[in-house]
């Protein structure tokens, strides 16, 4: 693919679609709003799927792991091998977003972009290796031109199968051991915050822990300062499965394919993705609020509302999934419930 | 039944199987609380259900419609004969609740326990019939004495036929013209709060409405100003099926089945059971925080922190019934994860 694709217009969503939908849910046999969130979801869905009915049965999933250089920072509360083991672990069907992908029959699409302990060639893993890692951002940029483009086009790959497969709902997730370094770091430079703002714990640092993860951000932050487009600002600060989910956003926006947004690295990833072609935004449903401490403040420069708040901070897509039980209810009783004519119930006195 | 039974003593929760499930959490695959509150709802469950693994499979939904007399002081949006048009449409399939349970595959029991409009007999619904419709509040008390126990106990009855079909969940909703009205009455009582504190929109009040809607329990509250035991506060200011959710969630927590509270309405019957019998306490999960406006002050009196909050305020349980699969995907997390050790992951550095 050539870089070009990045800017490609996204779909519209449809407002004749929209207004059919909203127009239903008035006469469900309810009081008006009494749905809450429900009713919203579905016109919304109505809308991006262009279709007065939404349907949310065939969800794909795509969960890219990969390994990042500011590890050697010691960033993290586990070991970096540890990125390489939870793919065989998505594989084999013991991770929480292969037990949660089961559960909803949703397809669970594995990626490795990288690892420095690498797994391998694993039955349901696809291999989209980029390098084996990163590079440490606190010395140079994350990522080459070559490898942003790579990890781009990899997220735009993995939703050209979703379509193959007729999917209703794009989630993508992440594995990456320091990738919340990587993910505040990028949030940092695109909203122009201090790392005392928005850096967390992470897999679960201590206090002294956030401290060295502050300020190991600030180091990159100031070395990468003249950064101003997002672009760049992806390639020195990112990493190949943070911009493998902007690529595969954007692409979804492109192709007219809701996308759930899981949670705090998948949101900066979302942030980036409607820098480099702000009509993603209206593509993207936001599943749950994380744990993660800087979450908040992303959410608020997206004007989103997530629909869980359940103190999860796990990734791989794993906040995404939960909430896809919601979507599906919002659509059944779309579709499903009486109207006040066809149950014979007696309107608003 | 007697009477008695109200008091018998509630089902005691396992400290063994929780102890077991907090452990197995511990070794999953996943940072320690990383998955948040479906943590503890799996570690929950386990106790209640006294099993290691808990499983949230068969769910049984009873739906009690009642008329309330005080629905003649015109407090409701909408006529009374919805009352009885909706049990029509609970069993018909068109209700929002009639919807959630066929998509979670549970059982609706749809109770009539006295409807002015009444729709007769009809398959799929069960008669329990106290009285056409409670007595108005705001002149003599809302039930006798007899009628009380009769709703009483046809929520124990529900929870006999919801043990004996396996239920592993017991969920009740309610349907009822005017019974925010009822149920706001109870909770001022109740809680020794004003009207002003509490009182909402129920199904679409406007403001005007919402202030007349006061002035009613204000003439209630002061009518039964005497009343200060919380049987009698039931009996004088509640409704046919809001005393036999009480009831259920009683003989529900003498059985040892967890319940999952819905709303506004179901959480009132909630307080009202646990005053009767404090042990019910223990029993109940949260799934809601409705946007009727009187709940925040409920759910805190309770010490309750539910599972979802999405502006619903619909009722008819269809707020536990969203909640349901985030339990289904909590045990399925706990049942189905690989452990550390299983998986071959390394542990924190």
């Amino acid at each position: 693919m050539s870089r070009d694709w990045i800017l490609d217009a996204c779909a519209v969503a449809d407002a004749d679609c929209q207004a059919q939908a909203l127009a239903r849910q008035a006469q469900l046999t309810k009081p008006p709003g009494s749905l809450g969130a429900l009713e919203a979801l579905a016109v919304k869905l109505a809308a991006l799927q262009r279709r007065a009915h939404p349907q949310v049965e065939r969800v794909w999933i795509s969960v890219f792991a990969a390994d990042h250089g500011v590890a050697a920072e010691g960033v993290s509360a586990f070991p970096q091998a540890v990125t390489g083991e939870m793919v065989r672990n998505f594989a084999g069907g013991g991770a929480a977003i292969s037990v949660l992908a089961r559960a909803l029959d949703a397809t669970l699409d594995v990626v490795n972009l990288g690892t420095v302990n690498d797994p391998g060639e694993i039955v349901g893993v696809r291999r989209a290796i980029v390098a084996a890692s990163s590079a440490n951002f606190c010395t140079q940029a994350a990522m080459s031109a070559a490898q942003l483009q790579a990890a781009l086009d990899a997220g735009a790959e993995s939703v050209g199968l979703a379509r193959a497969s007729g999917a209703q709902l794009y989630i993508g997730g992440e594995m990456g051991i320091a990738n919340t370094t990587a993910a505040t770091a990028l949030a940092c430079a695109l909203l122009g915050r201090a790392p005392t703002e928005l850096t967390g714990a992470g897999t679960g640092l201590d206090a002294a822990g956030i401290a060295h993860k502050v300020a190991v951000i600030e180091r990159a932050l100031a070395l990468h300062a003249d950064v101003h487009d997002a672009r760049e600002q992806l390639r020195c600060l990112g990493g190949f499965e943070i911009a493998a989910l902007s690529g595969a956003f954007i692409a979804a926006a492109q192709a007219g394919v809701p996308v759930l947004v899981d949670g705090y690295i998948a949101t900066v990833a979302a942030l980036a993705a409607t820098r480099l072609n702000p009509g993603v935004r209206e593509w993207l449903l936001f599943a749950h609020r994380s744990h993660e401490r800087g979450h908040g403040l992303l959410l608020q420069a997206l004007d989103a509302q997530p629909l869980l708040d359940l103190g999860m901070r796990l990734g791989e897509a794993s906040g995404a999934a939960v909430a896809v039980p919601l979507l599906r209810l919002a659509c059944a009783l779309h579709e499903g419930m009486a109207t006040f004519a066809q149950a014979g119930v007696s309107e608003r006195a």
